[in-house]
């Protein structure tokens, strides 16, 4: 019997309706689901059924250019109106990655000379489709850059999903795994499983599974025994927010990681498209930290596993401060510290 | 309304039977179950129904006691037999913890100089008793040495339940917070869960509860995010065995949390009983790591939350190096670098 390895992706854009890869029914059940207005593709990203930074500024991207399509105005004021009021709608989803106002802004740039509501309409759904393009090229050069600085047969690690699902193929994070076995390298990957979401059982596991990569599946409390026991060579995690000076956003538990390869020696990656960064910001206190609700913690698989009414904190993201990461791996090339000039330099 | 807040306890002996809280079924159902062979015994301390390393020492103790009543035989030489049978029988049950060889090695001399299979029954039964009375004893005193480091309002962490009903009573890293409350003191307690078997979040936030100390729960993945945001002043563990350099094996994510309290300046707390010392082995590298099985990662309260097949790695237990404690709270006194000495001097 012979496998077929692919790649999964989550995004696929038809005439009429945005078909996603329904990220809360994985891995065991594979189900894609179609989104047709507005608030389906708001319910889609703030539920998480879609997720990861680029993907969500890509559903975000469509779901703004899909409801200015049936906007019932051919009166430009009011069609601009519309259009910010759901440009509002759709970024207040997520608070802390940076890529969903990112993507709304560049749809917002393609209606600055516009002369008609037909127009503008064509060229939304234009910028959505593009920027969906886009993302796959930036993914595949992050893919490269990854594996300029990772070796073949390495030992690594990673936390969430920063993959082909989350993006529009590829991943980010993920990358140089699925592009590395394409050329024929084996890395051994351990992915930490990612709690509360449990975004790297689910969803990693099985991008990497699909594709035929090696995955080891662990628990967020094995990363440091599993560090120094199966001597992990390198970690690599995605981003949600980069500032100016190279704090980094992402999944609670990835200052965690860079706190224990700084203990171990083991370089620590970050991998992320451009618009990933945001300059506006100078460093990681001023990033916002979405709390999500308890029952994130204390239910799992619909099992409550805690006392009922405990007190509980799920912060969603941390922050990684610039001194902990190596190299941030990026379509432009990988930038290295003093981060505040290399970001300047390749992102400003 | 008032609300009766008392410390739990887990281990009650009857006199045909070890009355026993079943762990796994925390804390939305308090079952009391009763062990009445010694494969019963066995199955309890393998199933984790009963846990932590004193609450299992004892639970071995009762059960070769009751095991030994049980023997039909008036010759003393095949009593010895059964006994030697029963006792590695039960030593294997659980490889990691030392407390459990320790107390069943406290009965085998109880056998020392007896002249009959009636004595020697008496005598076996007596040991047990004893062993967990002492127990009781002896995590009050870790309680009121951990009280001398933590300061009264302090914000500390703990993993997994080295608690009340993880011993005969108080426990051991929670023994200060329940005594801390009967003195009038407000310690705030973040739990962190505990993966793969929940036991933060399952024990210690239902244990802390009931005996009315503040406690919020985590996931492991946030320690080091709630460490600096929430001003995480020490982090207290127990432990399963420790080494005569005082290298410290405890469940896992135990050294994660010793390796992020070093990044932070935390001061970082292992409570334990002298049993718990086994001065045959150097150091760390000699301790045996149980491996558990897949399910306990792959099942989190009957979903399956990984795809079905991925390869996992299941340590129960890692390594904290002497390096990153600052102290050993034991009935003793807190022993403190160079614990070399330290331990020589108090336990050796």
């Amino acid at each position: 019997m012979t496998q077929t390895l692919t790649i999964p992706t989550s995004l696929e854009w038809h005439e009429d309706y945005l078909l996603i890869l329904n990220q809360q029914k994985l891995p065991n059940t594979v189900e894609y689901i179609k989104l047709t207005n507005i608030e389906e593709y708001y319910d889609a990203i703030i539920t998480l059924k879609v997720r990861g930074a680029p993907a969500i500024g890509i559903t975000a991207a469509y779901g703004l250019a899909h409801a200015a399509r049936q906007y019932e105005t051919n009166d430009l004021a009011e069609f601009m109106d519309l259009f910010q009021r759901d440009k509002k709608y759709l970024a207040g989803s997520r608070p802390t990655a940076v890529n969903l106002v990112w993507a709304l802004n560049r749809l917002e740039n393609v209606l600055e000379h516009i002369s008609s509501v037909n127009e503008a309409k064509t060229n939304l759904l234009h910028a959505a489709v593009q920027l969906h393009a886009e993302d796959e090229a930036v993914c595949r050069l992050i893919g490269e850059y990854g594996l300029s600085v990772l070796k073949d047969k390495q030992i690594v690690m990673t936390i969430c999903n920063a993959g082909s699902i989350a993006t529009s193929k590829y991943g980010t994070a993920l990358a140089p795994f699925h592009l590395g076995r394409e050329k024929g390298k084996a890395f051994q990957v351990y992915a930490c499983e990612t709690r509360p979401v449990l975004q790297g059982a689910r969803l990693t596991a099985w991008e990497l599974q699909q594709s035929g990569v090696d995955v080891t599946l662990i628990t967020d409390s094995m990363a440091a025994h599993t560090m120094k026991e199966r001597g992990v060579e390198a970690v690599i995690v995605g981003a949600d927010r980069i500032s100016a000076n190279g704090d980094t956003a992402n999944k609670i538990g990835t200052s965690m990681l860079a706190i224990l390869c700084k203990h171990f020696n083991i370089p620590f990656y970050v991998a992320a498209p451009s618009s990933t960064f945001d300059l506006s910001i100078r460093n990681g206190n001023e990033i916002p930290i979405e709390e999500r609700t308890r029952e994130e913690i204390t239910i799992v698989g619909g099992t409550l596993i805690s006392p009922e009414n405990v007190p509980v904190y799920n912060p969603a993201f941390d922050v990684t401060p610039h001194e902990l990461i190596t190299g941030i791996i990026t379509e432009k090339g990988v930038l290295y510290p003093s981060f505040e000039e290399s970001i300047q330099q390749s992102i400003g």
